[in-house]
C-alpha cells in the first residue's frame, strides 16, 4: 500500500519545494509539482527569466508557450529559493552540478530530500550525479535521489501523460516525493535502484546519439532498433557490474526512457547524431544545435572510462566516442557496429 | 566459433531452401537465402505470382520494386518447391499455417529442418507455430527452427542492414541456417530459446496495435515508450512463466522486433491500431486497411486465453482485445491505462 493517499504524518511531508535550474526539464518539473499542489520556488540563473515566470507565468527561454501555475515563483537569489524547502530538486547540467552546489551547499535546509534530475556521469571523478550531491552536500545516500523515465519534457509541460520512476534507497522518502509529483497527467513509481536509474538516464543520451548518427545516415527501423536493443544491453551490463538490477533496465528509466529520447524528433542528442550521421564535423553539429554539446557528446568519454575501470565492453559508446573525440566517420562506425561476428545472441 | 566460415561437413549442410508463402515476409527472407548463395523455391499461391517471379524476378503483389535473384524461383505447385529441399520455410499467416501446412505434410522431405516465420498464437489450440508445425508434421522440437527479430520486410528487400535471431533447440541446426542466411545486409544470431522467440514476435503485433491505438488518439512518445517498456514487461512475464528465458524478450527477437514494429509507419498492426485510435470501428479499420484485419486483433485473444491458463496478467494485451472484440473505446482503454495505481515499479 505505497500509494499517496495512504500515508498518514509522514516523517518529512514534502509541501515546498526548491528546484534549482530553469531548462525546459527542470521548468517543467517545477511546473508537475505545482500542478500537484506543492508550493515551488524555481531558480533561474538570470534575473528578467525569474522575473518573467514569477510575475507573468512564462519562461521566456523555454516553454514560452506553456502557461505556469501561480503556485511556481522564481528568483535569482538561492538564498530565497531555498528558503524553507523540504526538498531540493537539482536540474542544472551534469557537468556543471558540482561547481553550483559548492555555492549553495551552506543554504541547504537540515534533513532534507536531494533530487537530481540531472542525467550524467562527471568527466574525471566518474560518479554519477547523485554522487556527485552526496559528495558535496556531505550527506548519506538514504537522503538522495533521483528523478528517471520516459519524460520529454515538451510533452509533460503540454500536460501529455507519462510515467516516471523515484528512485531512493529510502523507500519513505521515495514515496513522499511520488506523492509530492503526482498529478493526472504525471505518474510516479518508486524504486529502491539509483544506480541503475541514474545509468540509465546517462547512458540514453549516448545511445540516442548513436541512433541519431544511423538516422542521419538514412539506415532504417531495423537498424535503429537493434542499436537501440545492443545499447540497452551495454548499459544494463555496465550497470549490473556497478551493482545496479537488471530489471531497473528493462523498466521506465532504462527501455522507457531510451525508446522515448530515440523516437523524438525533440531529442537532442538524437538530432545532433543526425547531424554526425550525415557528415557534420562535431562543430557543424554543435553550431547547428544552437551552440550547444549535447550530452552524450561527453557522457560517452566517462562512461566508456567507467566500462573500462569494470571491465565492461561497451562497443556503441565507444564507437560514439571515436565519433565525437577521435574523428572517426559515421560510415565507419556504421560498418564496425553492423559487421561484429555473428555469434550467439 | 560458430562462424559460417568455421563450420566443416555439417550434419545437414542446407543449400537447397523451400520458402512457403509469397507474401512480403517470405519474399524478403527467400531473397536473402538466395543472395547467401542457396537454391530457393519459392511457393505462391497463384500461378501468375510464381510466373512473375520466375520469369522477371519480381513478385506483382509484394515488393514490387524489389528486382529479386535469378537462383530464386517460384512455383504454385508444393510438390516441385518442396522437392529436394534441406530446408523448409513457413511464411504463412499463423492462422491458416495448420490447414495449409495438412495438404504439405506427405510432400516434406525427411530430416529435415522445418523454420517458421510466422507470428502468432492459435485460436483455439493455443499453439505456438512451431508447436502447430511440429504436431502437423510429427517431427520434434530438435528439428523445429523459428526467425525472429528487428525484420521490417520493406527495408530487407532493400538490403538495409539489420539483424535477426535464428532459434532452434539445436544448435547445430541455428547455425547450418544461421550460414544459409547470413549477407552483408542480413545479420543471424543463433539461440536455443523458441518459446520466447516466438512469444516475442506474436506478442509484439499486439503491443504495436495498441501503440498505434495512442499514437491515433495523438498521444506522445512518453506514451508510447511507456506502453512499449510496459508491453514487453507483460510479454516477458508470459514468457517466462512458460519457460521461456527473460534474456530473449531483452534481446533482438524481443525488444528489437517490439521498438522497431512499433517505430515503423509500414507496421500493419501499428496502423491498424491508429485507426481505431482516430475512432474507427473494427470494420472501418479493416477497410482502411484494404480489407485486411492486421495479426494483432487475432493474435490478442488467444495470448489473453494464455495468459488466464498460466495467471499471469497482461493488461495491454487485454485492453487491446477488449477495444477489437469487446467495443471498449480507444479513449477508455487509454484512460485505464494511465490510471493504474502507483505504485513500486
Amino acid at each position: 500500500m505505497t500509494g499517496g493517499v495512504e500515508i498518514n504524518e509522514p516523517r518529512h511531508d514534502v509541501q515546498r519545494v526548491a528546484v534549482l535550474g530553469a531548462g525546459s526539464w527542470g521548468t517543467t518539473f517545477a511546473k508537475v509539482l505545482a500542478d500537484a499542489g506543492r508550493k515551488v520556488q524555481l531558480w533561474a540563473r538570470r534575473p528578467d527569466v525569474a522575473a518573467s515566470i514569477t510575475e507573468r507565468h512564462r519562461n521566456p527561454d523555454y516553454l514560452s508557450d506553456v502557461e505556469l501555475p501561480p503556485t511556481l515563483t522564481a528568483s535569482a537569489d538561492p538564498v530565497e529559493v531555498l528558503d524553507g524547502a523540504d526538498a531540493v530538486v537539482f536540474a542544472v547540467p551534469s557537468q556543471s552540478l558540482r561547481a553550483n552546489l559548492d555555492k549553495w551547499r551552506p543554504l541547504l535546509p537540515d534533513g532534507v530530500t536531494l533530487v537530481s534530475l540531472a542525467k550524467g556521469v562527471e568527466l574525471g571523478s566518474l560518479k554519477r550525479m547523485s554522487e556527485v550531491i552526496g559528495e558535496v552536500a556531505g550527506v548519506g545516500p538514504e537522503r538522495l535521489a533521483v528523478v528517471s523515465g520516459p519524460n520529454l519534457a515538451g510533452e509533460i509541460a503540454h500536460e501529455e501523460p507519462t510515467a516516471t520512476v523515484i528512485a531512493c534507497p529510502d523507500h519513505e522518502r521515495a514515496v513522499q516525493l511520488q506523492t509530492a509529483c503526482s498529478t493526472d497527467y504525471f505518474k510516479a513509481y518508486t524504486n529502491t535502484d539509483v544506480v541503475g536509474s541514474e545509468l540509465g538516464g546517462a547512458g540514453k543520451n549516448v545511445i540516442a546519439l548513436a541512433v541519431g548518427v544511423a538516422a542521419g545516415m538514412g539506415l532504417g527501423d531495423n537498424s535503429r532498433a537493434s542499436l537501440i536493443t545492443r545499447g540497452l544491453a551495454e548499459m544494463s551490463r555496465l550497470g549490473v557490474a556497478l551493482g545496479a538490477s537488471p530489471l531497473t533496465f528493462a523498466g521506465l528509466a532504462g527501455m522507457g526512457d531510451l525508446v522515448a529520447t530515440c523516437s523524438s524528433p525533440l531529442s537532442r542528442n538524437r538530432t545532433f547524431g543526425e547531424h554526425l550521421g550525415r557528415g557534420s564535423t562535431l562543430a557543424e553539429a554543435e553550431e547547428a544545435n544552437h551552440g550547444q554539446v549535447a550530452e552524450g557528446v561527453k557522457s560517452c568519454v566517462s562512461i566508456c572510462e567507467l566500462g573500462a575501470r569494470h571491465g565492461v565492453e561497451l562497443p556503441i559508446t565507444d564507437a560514439v566516442r571515436r565519433v565525437c573525440h577521435e574523428e572517426m566517420s559515421a560510415a565507419a562506425m556504421a560498418k564496425e557496429l553492423i559487421s561484429r561476428a555473428p555469434k550467439p545472441e
